[in-house]
Formats: structure tokens, C-alpha cells, sequence
């Protein structure tokens, strides 16, 4: 795309090269972010104890009048990983096969979080004009649901927050393995645990099986009662309030680019719950999903024990989308699970509680960083984005929309195949660097249309 | 029971005497023996590797033709067990609060075979003439299904065990938490693992949620169509082969001492299934039951995450009774576990697999151990003891009663509330000590039995 030409390279081709040619030393960066086992998951001791929340980055670079402001949103903290849950590499340690980068937090979100620190390092390695003013907002709770941070953002609204004019987030993925995205909408989320407590202490299944109300049999009988073998959530009204799919909407579905056999092959699955790509997309992003996550309590490890474990908590989580009401979820949950826990006449105690509840988000694609973020994606890849939601919860977009009034976009980095969450996480070269130069394409485009906008020049 | 008296005491009084003086040294022993770690439940590594399954220990004191010889079972493993599990001390540092010896393996079964050691050493200290020769047979797998054993019992069958008169084992409890129990049954189990696989590779329920058929869903609806409510095990035609209850039978279990509410408070129950006592101990003792134990590969910790396991593995046993046969009940769980999964028309990929099979074991009550055993009872507690069975499995009873065709006797020392396999697990002072004498007093009354029927003595 940057042949020799006549004339000379233009500041961005000059910052393209220079990624490239330093492709290497930001990789040995990511290599030294991941061996930080940033798994700040639990701050809640088992005596009761509670860890100091890892304190949140506000940072900033330029505060030229006349440039538009950007503030990146990433996360530092990871989900808890250990090389015996199926990790072919150390998680913790950066690991590169055929192009891969393995390693925990390589995709969500060490990766990224640095390719737009490396996009800004070439501007300042080359003595080139950064075209925009530059915020980071980074935080080490996101996997823990973002604690603290609201509180933060609502203080800094007219402080910090108020020169920014868009905030860029790029923690989730592409729908495909070639193809860019660019994110309008995500999923909220409520959380619950359902616990079933016989006694504290287990029993022993020979001295006491077959005369007690075992809390597994319950809890099985609660986790069994959420959802039906189609997907299809049990707990009455819950899709009461979700919105109806519009004509325009079908529409959005039909364009989006997904070879649905490609992408079940990436997954590794067998068969999907549904074979079109519109009925995929639209379960993953605009309808509700239910989800069981475990049991803590129970016996997890290999091996055969024998017990009879005297308290039980099942994990479940239900995919909130617009207009689901969290509240409203919350008391249509526990009435389902106390009517099917009478029915079964237990003498056991089952305690209900949503752990954490996020709302869903939707952004205004007609803002201007969305039209910046088409180009930049057309000057490095060559291709217009899919226009895409996110199945899952990035609750911190939904907090900054609506607290500080900024928009808002999600211009993610990595493939439908990274494995965010999962054993053997990765992002590919190709992606952390690409995106290392989207990133600094789009300040260009923030610049070019923040220009066109500025009173003095429209009125020329 | 031993006050001073006219005339000198008697060998058993001196034995009586000694361990009353020694405990605090027995009790010592104990404490060294708990803070071994002796948990070997898994030999088989993660990656593949096995290690070696602990030596068996086979040892003889006396060899005298004139005496009865007595074998006595124990085992040196012990569950695993750690302080985060909800010990409120550490498990392998025995702690004595109030009389109770609290430690992992101080009940099961490290206690009961230090007993018999020392009743031993009494008469070995005191240089009295021991009543009986004595054999030993220490194993360190009864806790993962006694590994090995069977083999080494079958080749000693002509050797070891040839002289051998009976077989004592010590590794349950008594029914109350103050009368002496004889146990004569105890029930078989078949242990059963069911894995749903979707994938390798965990999911993020963000990213997949509402388009799988999720291992978890599919396997709480498996583990839910086992057993019902009521305790009641749904497996079709489980029930074919139990062995109908006899009139006979109903007045054993009319004369056993038991008071259901002190059981039920002494376990910390709110309510059993049953409200009489023939009706929990039939159900403990000569029904079978059915535990789900719990699911590896599924989250299991504290906290909140948001993972859709990709293959999980539930596991759960049914404790069996006469006349259950193993491979029945195998074919029966499969078919009806197919049958289930079949109905849910999952893509996912279901095995089942029956890890472990015991059969239960019954004893003729009319045997000289047993009468022996009765007598040494009446000595040491001053009461008859209730005769039992037990509802674990004691699969080694069954072993050496079928390979070596010698009798086999349970006579426990610890009391229902001892928490085998429990957090908290303890056996009381009173217990140990007493205990130790009983076994004193059991090889003077199986010596007196053995010498009243020589030929020798008969015929005159």
C-alpha cells in the first residue's frame, strides 16, 4: 500500500514504517505486560479480608485547543488462568507459534491497550505532530465489573472527562478472522448464585445417603429448571420486555459478512443451536442468553470422593439486551426459583442473590468517530468494517456514555478465534500491529473531521 | 469397674491399668501419626504419569498353635482435606478440644488401628502372655478403592492368612454417640462418572451464550433425572433386585437403640426424609441411595465468572444392597442416562462410565468373633452392643471374606458424630482409650472361645 513513490512519505506512512520496523519491540512489550499475573479477580479474603482495589490511571498527552480529544478506556487486570485448566503454554508467559501470540490478557486487554500506546510512541519517535490530544483511562477491575471506576468517571465528569470529545474502547473482537468491526452495542448482564445449605459440614454419602434432602440433588433440580435444551430461557416473562426485531434490523443482519460454516469451524463446535447467520447473530447479540457457569462447594477435582457436600452455590448469569429491565430480572429469577424450590418440599435452605447486574449498551453510529474509524479501517485493511454488537458485557461503555455524555465506539483488534476468557488466549501479530497503525490512522481521521467541524473554518 | 479388691489383679485389669496411665502417650502417638499426609487419592498425574501405589504392610506377632489368631484390617490413607474446606483447625495437627481429638484419619481410620497397637503393647509392657497371635494387614488405597489388595490377599490366601482364625476391621462407627455397635453388613457402591463435551476449550458466555447447547445445561438435566425429591432413585428397574424386608428383619432393627431426634440434632439436621427410626436406618443400611458428588471442569470457585464450561464431568454413586448386581446396575444407569441425553437432541458428546464398583457384604452373626466381641463389650461399656450394619462400603470386608473364606468382624470404636470424610473429623479420648481396652478384653475372649472348642478339650 506505502510503494516508492515520487513524493515523500506522508506522516502516516512514515508511522506505518516505523511499526513495522519496531514490530519486534512491541511484542517483547506485550511479552513483559503479560508476565504480570494481573488477576486481580478476588479482593474478598476467605477471613473476611478485603484487598485494596488496584489503583485506576488517568493519564494525558497534549492539550492543543484546536485538536480533538480522545481518551482510550482499557484494562490491565485479567481472568484467572493456571497452566492445568488446558493451557499448552505458560499463560503468563508470552508465547509465539505461527504467527500467534500466545498468553493470558494477549487479547483481552494488554494487547490492545498497548497498540494505541504504540501508535502514539511512533508519532513521538518520529517528532511527528500528534493530531489529536490524547487520555488514557486504564483500570485493574474490568473482569471484577469495573468496581470503583463509576464513582471515579462521575467525579472527573467536568474535570478530566470534560475536554474529551469521543472515548475509544477496543476490548472485544472481530466477527470474523480477516474482517474488521466496528462495535455499536453490548450486552448487559445479571449474575446470579443460588445457594442450597443443608449444614456447613459435608456428609459422608455412606453414613448419610438415602435419608437426607441432598443440596446437590436441589440445586441440580433449580439449575435444571433455567433453560431448555433449545436455549430457550424457562423463567416466565423473561422476554417480556426484550425489543421486537425491526425490518430495518434484518437488514443490518443480512450485510454482516459471516461464512457461519467458517466461524463454526473456528469455534471448534459441532453444530450451533441455529444454522443462518441471522438467527446466530441476533442470539448472540439482541436476544437474552442464560448461562451455568458451576458450583462452588461441591467436589471439583479428578478422582472419585464420595461425598455429600452439606452446602452448594450454583453460578448462573442471564445476557441482558434493550429493553430488559435489571430489576425487573432480578425478582422474575428469584420468584421462578423459590416456586420450583417449594415445589420440591426440600428441608434444605436456598438463598437467592444477583451478584452483579450491568446494563446493556447502544451507541449513535452517526457520531463522528464512527465515520473516523471507517476510514482509518479502509487505509489500513483495504475494507469497509461489519457493523457489529458484542454478545457480552463491557459495562464501562454504558458508565462513560451515560455519565460524562461522550460517545462512545468500540474498534476492537483481535479475531473471532482469540479465545478472550478461555485456555490458550492469543492475538495474532498481524493484529496487534495492524491495529497498533489503526489506531494512529484514526487520530488522523479524528483530526481531519474535527477540522472540517471547527466553527472558524465552516464559516469560511 | 476395677476398684481394689482382695485379690491380686487379674491379666486384663493390668492391661486395663496400664492404658489408663499411658494414654497421654497413646493420644501423642496419634498426633504423630495425623501429621503424616498420608492422602494418597490420586495416583495417576495430569500428565499421564502414575505413581506407585503405597507398600501393604503384612505383620505377625506369636505363632503359637494353642491360640486363636486374629488378623486385624486398617488402612493408613486418609481423605484429602484442608483448612479452606471449613476446618476450624489444621487437619493434620490433632487438636483436642473438650475430649475430642480433632485431626484428619483420627476416626478413619489412623485411631482404631493405633487402638489395636495398643492394646498390644499393654500386654507386651507388662510382659502378660499374649491370649492371641496376632497378624496385621495395613493398606495406604482404601480411600480410593484399596488398589492392589485384592491381588495380594489371594496370593497370601495359602500363606499369610492360611493360620489365621478371623479378620477384625475398625473402620466405621457406632450408631449412637454412647452405645457399642457390632456391624454385620455394609453396603457396595458403584461410582459413576457422565462427561458432556462441547469442546476442549472453555467458552466466554459473552461470546457464545445463546448459541450452544451448553455442556452444563445438558449435564445438570442428566444429574436432575437420577433421583427425585423424595430420595427416590429414577434409574428404571434399580429397585428389581432388592431384597424383599423379612419380618425377622423388622424386629432387628425394632430392638436397635437409636433416638431419631438426638441423630438428627447430633447431625445437624433440620429434617430427615424419614420419621421412624426403621425407616432411616432401612434407608441407611438395606436400600440403596443415590448421591451426585459434584462436576469437574465447571467453575467452582468464589466469585463471579462468567465462563461456559466445554466439558464437564458429573459425578455421582449408588450405595448398594444385597441383592444388587453391579453390572446390572451399570447397564441400567447407561441406558437411561442415553435415554435422557437422547431426548435433549444436544450436539454435545456424552460418556458415561461406571470409575468404581463394590459390592456390599454381609456376615453370619453366629460366628465366634462375633460372641467374642459381644463379651469384651459387656467387659469394657457394661452393655450389649447394637447390632448393625453400616450404609458406606468397606470393600476389603467383601474381599477377604470371599478370597480368603475367613470370618469377618466390624467392630468399631468411634461414635456417629466423628465426621469421617468430613471437615471437623474427630474421634473422642474416651473412645480411643476405651477402645484400645476392648480390643485387650476381645483376644482374652476369643482365646477363652478357641480353648473351649480344641478337639482335645472337647473329648474329655
Amino acid at each position: 500500500m506505502f510503494s516508492a513513490s515520487t513524493l515523500p512519505p506522508g506522516p502516516l506512512e512514515k508511522v506505518f514504517q516505523y511499526i513495522d520496523l519496531h514490530q519486534d519491540e512491541f511484542v517483547q512489550m506485550l511479552k513483559e505486560w503479560v508476565a504480570v499475573e494481573s488477576d486481580f479477580f478476588l479482593l474478598q479474603l476467605s477471613d473476611g479480608q478485603t484487598l485494596p482495589i488496584p489503583p485506576i490511571l488517568l493519564a494525558e498527552l497534549g492539550s492543543d485547543p484546536k485538536k480533538p480529544t480522545v481518551c482510550f478506556y482499557g484494562h490491565l487486570d485479567v481472568q484467572p488462568a493456571r497452566q492445568e485448566d488446558g493451557w499448552l503454554t505458560d499463560p503468563y508467559t508470552l508465547t509465539e507459534v505461527d504467527g500467534k501470540l500466545y498468553g493470558r490478557g494477549t487479547t483481552d486487554n494488554k494487547g490492545p491497550v498497548l497498540a494505541w500506546i504504540n501508535a502514539v510512541s511512533a508519532f513521538k519517535a518520529l517528532d511527528e505532530d500528534l493530531p489529536v490530544n490524547i487520555k488514557f483511562l486504564i483500570e485493574g477491575m474490568e473482569e471484577s465489573g469495573s468496581l470503583a471506576l463509576e464513582e471515579l468517571v462521575r467525579k472527573e465528569k467536568s474535570g478530566f472527562f470534560s475536554s474529551v470529545d469521543c472515548i475509544v474502547i477496543s476490548d472485544n473482537l472481530w466477527i470474523s478472522r480477516r474482517k474488521p468491526a466496528l462495535i455499536y452495542g453490548t450486552r448487559g448482564n445479571s449474575y446470579f448464585t443460588v445457594e442450597v445449605k443443608c449444614r456447613d459440614q459435608d456428609f459422608h454419602s455412606g453414613t448419610f445417603g438415602g435419608i437426607l434432602n441432598e443440596p446437590m440433588a436441589d440445586l441440580v433440580a433449580l439449575l435444571g429448571s433455567l433453560v431448555d435444551a433449545s436455549g430457550r430461557i424457562l423463567v416466565p416473562g423473561i422476554y417480556g420486555h426484550v425489543a421486537p426485531v425491526t425490518e430495518e434490523e434484518k437488514r443490518v443482519y443480512e450485510a454482516i459478512d459471516l461464512d457461519v460454516e467458517e466461524y463454526r469451524n473456528s469455534s471448534q463446535v459441532k453444530k450451533f443451536l441455529f444454522d443462518t447467520k441471522e438467527e446466530l447473530l441476533m442470539h448472540l447479540w439482541r436476544y437474552p442468553s442464560l448461562s451455568i457457569h458451576g458450583i462452588e462447594g461441591a467436589f471439583h477435582e479428578p478422582g472419585a470422593k464420595t461425598v455429600i457436600p452439606g452446602r452448594v452455590i450454583g453460578k448462573f448469569s442471564i445476557r441482558l439486551v434493550p429493553h430488559m429491565d435489571m430489576s425487573v430480572v432480578e425478582t422474575q429469577v428469584k420468584q421462578h426459583l423459590e416456586y420450583i424450590f417449594s415445589k420440591r418440599n426440600s428441608s434444605n435452605q436456598m438463598t437467592v442473590s444477583m451478584a452483579l447486574g450491568l446494563h446493556p449498551w447502544i451507541a449513535n453510529i452517526s457520531d463522528h468517530q464512527y465515520l473516523a474509524a471507517k476510514r482509518a479501517i479502509k487505509t489500513v485493511f483495504g475494507t469497509e468494517p461489519d457493523m457489529i454488537r458484542d454478545g457480552s458485557t463491557i459495562p464501562i461503555a454504558k458508565i462513560l456514555q451515560d455519565t460524562t455524555q461522550k460517545s462512545v465506539i468500540m474498534l476492537p483488534l483481535g479475531t473471532v478465534d482469540d479465545g478472550e476468557h478461555s485456555q490458550n488466549e492469543k492475538i495474532n501479530r498481524w493484529n496487534y500491529i495492524e491495529g497498533s497503525k489503526l489506531f494512529a490512522a484514526f487520530f488522523l481521521e479524528m483530526a481531519k473531521l474535527h477540522s472540517s467541524c471547527v466553527p472558524g473554518l465552516l464559516d469560511q
